[in-house]
């Protein structure tokens, strides 16, 4: 993966995918301490970026290999992106889920024509490989492919067109796949720009793999930012991640889901706690920012349900600095 | 009032206020039956479009006017303007609410420096008055003016400018000081350019008034549009939206509440009830809108405590067709 096959990538999904809103939003520099800008992956098809890298794995297919469908193990934004591609290109998406995903997940991927199949949370894998075998199907990894990563990409190119005056740019983080893909296309095309990834502090497997020089597993746990839940750096996403991220930060839950209801309350949009990790970090302290610094927050998805609202009635945001 | 005066307006104000953005909204087009838009005037300064009226009106007093202060009875959106602008401009600003007002708006008034006079809300105009005749400063009310209206009706031509593919234009509606000043740009500038105003069926000022054709007086409610409670049209604002607007809808409370949950949960929007009457208007069948119809809707203002979520808790909403 590298700048050409991004700006490939970027060609090919283009009739299918939305150019998301870049904003500024000032309302957030007084509490960030930084000129603040936010890209709208939670306004994508499907509400998240992972359907510009399922796009493009889909589009790379040969007619015959899609004509025999795709396939993904994933109860979240991964699987509804899978569903979405497959209806988009007339064809078939299987998509296998833990038996204990909620009936909105398991219907909504339905309700994209994808067939379900349900089954034990660690067997996932186990039977979407033997749908791949049985189907002739392909399997469409969340993260650690390059062709998905340089799907993910193709988002750093369109926020450099956005903001060209973009100073640092700040991503949520969990198996590499979006960082990898953005990070290698922003500092090919625009080397000055920092790049910074955000993941739980509760799982911190790229602050400890960069640590260790190598990629390393740490103990499964639930953070707030359910969506980023990785254990392991993918094997193919981790050297773009450490050749082109300036700096990772660990955020913790509280300061996640902080940023979360600061992004409601005062930036009036709703994502999912995912989605707000990088403006925790920098609510956390874990960023250094100037006040004239142009940070763009990648705001990754909006999968968020009216009843995980509850969980910000108690919480507060004071400004970082 | 008029294009000449409004684009005057505009050029007046445009250093002191923001371009809000104008998205377009394919996540809500299933909803509403139509494609849609939605112009952010949440995110202008202080929350609301009521920045660009208090500014103009502000920036039109001579100098010593300005020095001798400014003066706004309203505990909402519109005493929140004035006390930014007489901020922005060096001025001073009072501001009169009733001692019933919550106390997180009377601190937010007080942090933009302005003073804050308490009485019973019944006297909160007489008080206003007398502060003016003590001072020597100068009440800028809330809609019934047409340098306000000429400050609203910027709105109209930065729209024109961000979506000219714009087939109907959709604003909420209380004294009318909105859909006076931008009903009269956008007509003059684009008059194949439909202007529709939504108002609380609670509370019909503009559907009685238009039937009667001269402004009535309704009873006083308490619609959940909260910021829309005018319970006449302005007498200056009524002949400039009865001779530009090309239909009112009065929208159940119902409604309003689920065009608010539609925004927030398909949308990833929060704004106000009074802000997403608009769209209630169009899921409850007050306005037809063709599949192909570029229909922007207003978001008035984004002053929406956390608590007021709680409201939304029980609504269900559905597509309009």
């Amino acid at each position: 993966m590298n700048l050409e096959t991004i700006q490939c990538a970027r060609e090919r999904i283009a009739p299918h995918i939305l150019t998301t809103p870049l904003l500024r939003m000032p309302a957030l520099d007084p509490w960030l301490g930084c000129r603040a800008w936010v890209k709208l992956e939670c306004m994508q098809g499907t509400g998240a970026f992972k359907l510009r890298g399922a796009m493009n794995r889909a589009l790379s297919l040969t007619p015959e290999q899609l004509a025999a469908g795709i396939v993904a193990a994933s109860s979240g934004n991964h699987g509804k992106a899978i569903a979405y591609t497959a209806k988009k290109l007339g064809a078939k998406a299987t998509i296998v889920m833990p038996r204990t995903a909620p009936r909105v997940k398991i219907d909504a991927v339905r309700a994209l024509g994808a067939e379900v199949i349900l089954c034990d949370a660690s067997e996932r894998f186990d039977v979407a490989a033997q749908v791949c075998r049985e189907r002739g199907a392909t399997m469409v990894p969340p993260f650690n492919d390059e062709t998905v990563m340089a799907g993910q990409g193709t988002l750093g190119l369109e926020i450099l067109e956005q903001c060209p005056q973009l100073d640092t740019l700040v991503l949520p983080l969990s198996g590499g796949g979006l960082l990898g893909g953005v990070s290698t296309a922003v500092k090919a095309a625009a080397p000055h720009v920092k790049v910074c990834g955000a993941e739980p502090a509760a799982l911190p497997r790229y602050t400890e793999s960069l640590k260790a020089g190598h990629p390393v597993t740490v103990p499964q746990t639930r953070p707030a930012a359910d969506a980023l839940v990785a254990q392991t750096p993918g094997s193919l996403c981790y050297p773009y991640v450490a050749a082109n991220t300036d700096a990772v930060a660990a955020v913790s839950d509280e300061y996640t889901l902080k940023a979360m209801k600061l992004l409601l309350m005062e930036g009036k949009l709703l994502a999912e706690p995912s989605a707000c990790i990088g403006i925790g970090a920098v609510l956390e302290g874990y960023l250094d920012v100037r006040a004239d610094e142009n940070v763009c927050f990648v705001i990754s998805g909006g999968s968020v349900g009216f009843e995980q609202l509850d969980q910000l009635k108690e919480v507060t945001y004071e400004a970082c600095c």
